[in-house]
């Protein structure tokens, strides 16, 4: 094998117009740097003193001389081909880049007026960076044209992709750090190339930027030599072109010349696709450029190397300030880039430079993908209600849950087939989720090869499935954040794998959502069908309902939860959650056949308010209940009611009152989030001081995080999952972690006043009955009947 | 680039002995289809009929016969070879294989010798899989040899790099689904090469194990063709071997014949490492083996073809026990492993069989490593109290706590040199969480290439740097699940990425410590330095308390949460976290100059106790206080001093008592954590009805969460993150979440029961306080200084 050499192609760029470029890039970089460091004297009018200095310095420099490159060299592009592209920043950091480069574009002052093209603009420019009240050091949401914050590192090329599906016209250059390519997340991201379309996706461009070092360490893809790289990209499906070098014009050469080759091969491609949808999957060319770290900084400070090592990092002379050396030396490298060639006598840039950016919306700070809100449909939704199961009697078995869901999505895709902004993202478990209808009208998008045996798997299709949580989650995000809709449909437990990009995403819907010119995104919709209570036959490792506890953390202005207890209450939220923005929407629900309580009336009542009482299971006819039993969850509702049958048969004296919780945020007070309840409400719920039965879906102490500051909130006795489970009966989950109806009654009878001799036998009895279970299930591997034929109103 | 032919390595074993194999193969074949189905009549001895066939199918046949195949090849290079070697079960469903093998080769019933080698014990085995009261279906705990679960996919390959660092003479197998092989994590695990050294580490030989699809869908490393596998394996830095095929004498005679290739290479690097340890990275071979799923199981049922497809993924004939003509189709696939030629009379494998299996600890069953509690040193650990601050006056500014901890550190790792059982990981934030003292005594593990201005980069060391949480954390679990100890340093918010892997993690030591034959593992110890207080330079992306959330809902006797409050504190606790076992010890800890309140000794007994009165800050004199003021954290910790410390000098008639929390677990009631406080020693620390003023670390509703059942519950009030933050100073960060002292002041004022006039004007000029701290800051971007410059015990 020959080890890569640089692919270089000869540009036929003029000597000037590189020069120019270089000038381009010179300006931003003296903005990166006056960004990092300046405070007042911001084009060096006069002599660098202390003062001009800001007393905190904050800042990466290490990745952003070379974004600043990449975007002079991607504006030209822009023009040369009237491309509509955007930039991903993966090296998040370089938060100075970006804001620079939108600035000398004009969008940075189009969007914050106050940031003027002049002396004053820039001075406020320089100080509003990583500084109280101004901007952080991130390509944050307060960025133009930055649709990726890059805080934690992992998912701008999940992101990328995600936001070119059903974009065919746009390319979004993804830059990614050598540090981020050590991810996880990122390491499986460059797969995302079998699941693009070439004619009805558009295209990522990926520049994977090696610059040697992470934080204080070489990276691997920095040190593992050009052979290994160009098989590396190759086996994952790319054609890749190296370009290396750290002497600027030479470099700017090679780049601008590499940078035509991979936009005709882009361009061939995509031609080649509207001439023949059915070619085999293309290899698009992707671009790794190694610069040194910190390029055109420092070379030494305090005698040790700095430009092309990790010291290059962050902030490369950290006292300039204190040290009348270091200042000198500061001076010098701002002035090294010449601000008097770049910058009129206002402080604006030359218009010679101004012509090298793109105008209005080709700008990649104006780019409206970006802002995905401002290029956004609402999805057309059909009529959920036509979808309902129709209730006989209460308790009659349904198909599961998911699966008559699974028709209203079907219809969903069908709908919005011509406006193509829906997709559903799966880890392959759109089956095993029960969504099975969906493939009646559309398929997985599959650019892989195929074989005879194969099933809905298409070049084009709604479904995307990969093994990957942190892939469906990335591109469920960058389609979302451009503008689109969509559905992620998890297993319960592996939902975990992606707490963390849950956090950042949340995280940035907060931000945003504080920004008037950025508009409201489409609510990122998380399905989470094989539920703990279900996963009875994976064992433990696959039980675990915690995510929602996750959720809850983050703001309440963004997050939502709801647990629909049958399939018409799920038909209801899940049309709601769809035609939301800007949340973060948590569903749970369950696959299997199972009992539904609501025709769908009642169950648009119930989940329009979110909570209620169950009437017709309770018998306290509207006055005070000795006893309120209340539900969350499809399983926990059940033996809820199971419970509840058994009490009024047995004790029919007994008033109890069944309330049943769909959204989880209404137990919270409505200072706290914006659908609490009124503490008035709750009061009116759940009594002042009767005994509160509460079987719910995941941990139980989430219902007391949220429910501490409510009167009766000492009498609510909580079930829940509490670690508890292995392979065993779907019965017997509910019995190991005592959720299940014969614990409830027992629970239920410990908190009455005093026991009836009939109310001290039944205790004994449901104590009898466990045991039988125990005994049943050790024998023939399944539920006793009796509980596995249960139907409500029959008792047992 | 010429597509990847086989490699054909021509064996030369007699075809006598690949039968014998093949039989072997047939055994474990059968077995497993038996665990699948059978509960009666396991030897077929007489016809199959409906009520031999277990009331519930579970399990997954698709990957086992390919598991089975590859477990009797590597038990012939291991008695060939006689090598030290344990399987890893990356597709974890595959239980019935692991489980088969290791009946057949008698550690099953060594371990449960009621599951004895003849017919009553093979009934046993049958039944016990998937079935109540018996075993996962996973390679779950229970089953011998295993040290990876895999119910969630993506962490085998770090697992077995984690097992053989300092494991020189160990080999492991690690078998890779294509399926898993999609997941992120692992994406980035085949990179660990680079970190391998050949002489002083073992080695881990890769099966990438093909047979096409996940759950219903291809996968993606079936369907990209030999070339790109190639390519990207080289890519990876290995050396890839690729056989495939589906008639079984025709791959056992390539797959022995590879095998002793393979070995034989891995034998040369090894011999090359001791003859030159400065040998450049080697290329260490691995193995992609390509057999159809489900593999001699039913070709079709019901005229739908099963094996090679995704329909084999789980129990290919779903009803035999109603369906004669499946129950017929059941007896022909079991009946074509030919039992009788297997087994003999009492139902014990044949001995000329039973020959191919390794003996005693080279049984994959048997091998202590699997079990690492029994092959485990404790640490030699330093007396930590001589890592002591000296305080020579409460809230003297210490050097950063996890500075002091360094050295601590350090000398752990020089105390273990020799026996080698000590690793500290991280993503590259070693020197940025201050622990930089290590690297005066050892460096950074890094196989890759090296440059003049490289810093601790060395073939050896003890730290390991990869910009992968996952790969940090899957190492360090596969380090102490063999026994051996580690700390995991990062970043608070991103730890969060692996929230999943602690969660298996922490569900394999629950089910492990209720296992008498596993002994104790290691505690795995997470370090989160650079925690959500201090992350005002990063912003908001970088801030985010919740991991101690998400670690306290799993269960209580494997979790572990402290938050030591200065460097004494945190000596003290890292020294106890190092020495236990069985738990995730999960410590939160500063890495800044911050204040240091207590002298060794009273930290020594703090940290015992977990909890206690600062009696040094109270003015109680031990009489009932006017208020509580608690504190869990460093930073909490420092805003509470600063408030006590004004609201003792301004209103010096107001008793305060001051509780520090270390231990978190403290407290919970007693009932549900082995370290909670009874409701008498809680009610004595925090009053039965005083108001409770509590500062904590992360969000605040974990405090409600965790004391709710406490007496004086309903006066607890707790100021902590409530997601709000940005780039800004560091005392802004607790403004913005009005943890801090002026907010602090005014929340106890807000609950005594009047005002005198003196505390009526210390409420506004608490209030003025925070003005004039907005206004400082964002005019001179730091803290002003009577924030900056607080000492205790002065107000301000």
């Amino acid at each position: 094998m020959q080890p890569l050499n640089e692919k270089i192609v000869e540009t036929d760029l003029s000597q000037d117009l590189l020069l120019k470029m270089n000038a381009y890039w010179r300006a931003a970089n003296y903005l990166s740097v006056g960004q990092i460091y300046l405070h007042d004297n911001p084009l060096l009018r006069e002599p660098l003193k202390p003062e001009h200095i800001k007393k905190m310095l904050l800042g990466h420099w290490g990745t952003t001389p070379g974004q600043n490159f990449i975007y002079v060299h991607l504006n030209r592009v822009i023009k040369k081909y009237d491309l509509n592209m955007i930039y991903i920043s993966g090296p998040g950091h370089g938060g100075p880049a970006l804001v620079g480069n939108t600035y000398l574009e004009g969008t940075y002052s189009e969007i914050y007026p106050e940031i003027t093209q002049n002396e004053e603009g820039l001075k406020k420019l320089f100080t509003q960076f990583s500084f109280p009240g101004g901007i952080p050091s991130h390509v944050s949401p307060e960025c133009p044209g930055s649709m990726h914050e890059g805080g934690e590192l992992g998912y701008s090329l999940s992101h990328a992709f995600g936001a070119v599906f059903d974009n065919p016209d746009l390319i979004v250059a993804c830059v990614i750090g050598d540090g981020e390519a050590e991810t996880g997340p990122l390491a499986t991201a460059w797969h995302s190339n079998k699941f693009l379309n070439p004619l009805t996706d558009g295209v990522v461009l990926p520049v994977l930027h090696l610059n040697g070092y992470k934080i204080a360490n070489p990276t691997l893809f920095a040190r593992i030599g050009n052979d290994e790289l160009e098989e590396l990209f190759k086996g994952y499906g790319w054609k890749p072109y190296l370009i290396e070098g750290e002497k600027p014009m030479e470099v700017h050469a090679k780049m601008a010349g590499l940078l035509d080759q991979v936009i005709k091969e882009i361009q061939l491609i995509k031609t080649t696709a509207r001439e023949n949808p059915d070619i085999s999957r293309p290899r698009w060319p992707m671009i790794i450029l190694k610069t040194p770290k910190g390029w055109t900084g420092p070379k030494t400070v305090n005698g040790l190397p700095v430009e092309g090592t990790f010291r290059a990092h962050q902030v490369p002379i950290t006292d300039p300030a204190t040290n009348d050396r270091h200042l000198k030396q500061l001076e010098e490298w701002l002035k090294s880039y010449k601000p008097e060639e770049l910058f009129d006598n206002n402080g604006k840039l030359l218009p010679e430079l101004q012509e090298l950016a793109p105008v209005g919306e080709r700008r990649m700070g104006a780019n409206p993908h970006a802002n995905g809100g401002a290029v956004s449909y609402d999805l057309i939704l059909p009529e959920f209600s036509e979808y309902a199961l129709e209730l006989k009697n209460r308790g009659q078995v349904g198909p599961g849950d998911t699966f008559v869901l699974g028709s209203f999505i079907k219809d969903v895709i069908q709908l919005n087939s011509t406006q193509k902004n829906f997709r559903l993202f799966g880890p392959d478990e759109t089956l095993s989720n029960k969504l099975n209808a969906v493939f009646e009208v559309t398929n997985r998008q599959w650019e892989g090869a195929t074989i005879a045996t194969d099933e809905f798997l298409k070049k084009q299709g709604r479904v995307m499935e990969v093994l990957s949580e942190h892939q469906c989650e990335g591109w469920l995000e960058g389609y979302t954040l451009t503008g689109r809709h969509g559905l992620f449909n998890c297993y319960e437990a592996f939902i975990h794998i992606i707490d963390s990009m849950f956090n950042q995403h949340a995280k940035w819907l907060k931000v945003t959502a504080e920004l008037d010119w950025r508009k409201k995104l489409p609510s990122l919709n998380i399905l989470l069908a094989s539920h703990v209570w279900r996963q009875d036959h994976n064992g433990f490792t696959h039980q675990d309902p915690g995510f929602i506890d996750h959720v809850v953390n983050k703001k309440a202005s963004v997050v939502r939860v709801y647990l629909p207890p049958d399939a018409n209450c799920l038909l209801s939220v899940m049309s709601h959650c769809l035609q939301s923005r800007h949340y973060v929407n948590v569903v749970v629900a369950g696959k299997h056949p199972s009992p539904q309580w609501l025709n769908m009336d009642e169950a648009i009542v119930h989940c329009t308010k979110g909570i209620g009482i169950w009437k017709w299971a309770s018998n306290d006819e509207g006055t005070e209940p000795d006893v309120v039993m209340a539900c969350a969850g499809d399983v926990p509702t059940l033996e809820t009611l199971a419970a509840v049958s058994i009490l009024r048969e047995r004790l029919p004296g007994l008033k109890i009152r069944v309330i049943n919780i769909v959204d989880l945020m209404r137990l919270q007070p409505e200072s706290e989030h914006p659908h609490g309840l009124s503490d008035q409400d709750f009061d009116a719920l759940f009594t002042k001081s009767k005994p509160v039965i509460f079987a719910f879906h995941a941990y139980p102490w989430l219902i007391h995080r949220l429910t501490y500051r409510r009167t009766n909130h000492h009498n609510i006795h909580v079930r829940g999952y509490k670690e508890e489970g292995t392979i065993t009966t779907p019965f017997d989950m509910t019995v190991l972690n005592q959720l299940d109806r014969f614990d409830l009654v027992q629970d239920v009878l410990n908190r009455l006043p005093q026991l009836s001799d009939k109310a001290a036998y039944l205790k004994e009895e449901m104590k009898d009955k466990l045991i039988a279970h125990r005994r049943y299930i050790t024998t023939y591997g399944i539920d006793m009947p009796e509980v596995r034929d249960w139907t409500w109103p029959r008792s047992y």
